[in-house]
């Protein structure tokens, strides 16, 4: 793609490094914020740069939050002795959308995956036992994609807590609402088989 | 969709405000960029202030330029006797990518649509018939899309410009590379049949 410009260029490199933005979207982008008004462009600018350099992470479960402590850990309406955890910010967002959780998080900020070199080092594995140890944590319920990296974080984290008095489960794998038998493949199909659950159960949504 | 951070939903409205992007996706950039360098994200932002606040466009055919005069306009191994007119800077750009075209450009910032409340004068038309008078052209390509919009501003140019001695041609409209007759709509397939040209033109393309 040839410009006429190297102002209009640069800023089209620039959007076309974010995720999924090829080239001609990103130009896209440039030419709607150049019909824009000046000062709202200074706006957009500005808001990212911000959320940049001042947003901070919880001390308590890794979550973005604008002080020490995210919104959701101090809410005293929540359940603080039910954490859910997950990979990433994302899926914290995922799991509230739903409306169905009334506890709290944690981020592990990633997966175990030895192909891409993360180990449990690298992830808040360590206070996330801290955590259970301190407040008295009485379900630990994991929320992680369902995949092989998933299950093995799975696996280790629940040999770390084999001696603490605390319950732990994971969200179900299953079809999925609207999602055809004949598609589905063979490991989630036969998973959904053995982890059958009592209609009554079903109804109820319980 | 529930954030707990202030700061990240203000970023995520922003950038949900691009054509195109929705919530997801808008989240998507913005988590991606919170992963980033601090110093890179706010090269980011200063990129896109820079290019709304510092960008200037052409005096001579509206195109974007970081002067006075574009680069395309200012090449004087370009013919500047043959001026390609276009609706925006996206089909300069699209044209500038085909390497097939060594003249200059006239970007309308528009095409005539009433039912839009847009009339001839909102558009670069008169510094057009300006520049037809001043720089002896030669030849006047109309590289607009080809709708009723395109063709009436089509029709109104020409008839402004009949008594100057300029040839007047527009891009051929026909079935595309790689498109199929069948699925072709009629009016393409009839233009294309009564402006069929001698095969030894077409193989030789020229």
């Amino acid at each position: 793609m040839q410009f006429s410009s190297s102002l209009l260029e640069n800023a089209v490199t620039e959007f076309a490094k974010l995720p999924g933005i090829g080239k001609k979207t990103a130009l896209r982008m440039v030419l709607h914020l150049l019909k824009q008004d000046s000062k709202e462009v200074s706006h957009f600018s500005n808001v990212i740069a911000k959320m940049r350099s001042e947003i901070k992470f919880c001390h308590r479960c890794f979550n973005v939050a604008d002080g020490d402590i995210c919104s959701i850990c101090s809410n005293s309406m929540r359940k603080q002795d039910v954490i859910c955890i997950v990979e990433s910010i994302r899926d914290v967002i995922a799991i509230e959308g739903t409306q169905q959780f009334n506890g709290i998080y944690h981020v592990l900020g990633g997966i175990i995956s030895p192909l891409d070199g993360v180990g449990p080092d690298q992830l808040n594995i360590e206070s996330l036992l801290q955590r259970v140890e301190n407040e008295q944590t009485q379900e630990l319920i994991f929320a992680l994609n369902p995949n092989i990296q998933g299950d093995t974080t799975i696996y280790y984290i629940q040999k770390k807590l084999q001696d603490k008095a605390v319950r732990v489960t994971t969200i179900a794998r299953g079809i999925a609402f609207g999602g055809e038998l004949e598609y589905a493949d063979e490991m989630t199909l036969g998973r959904s088989l053995q982890n059958r659950l009592p209609v009554e159960r079903y109804v109820n949504g319980r």
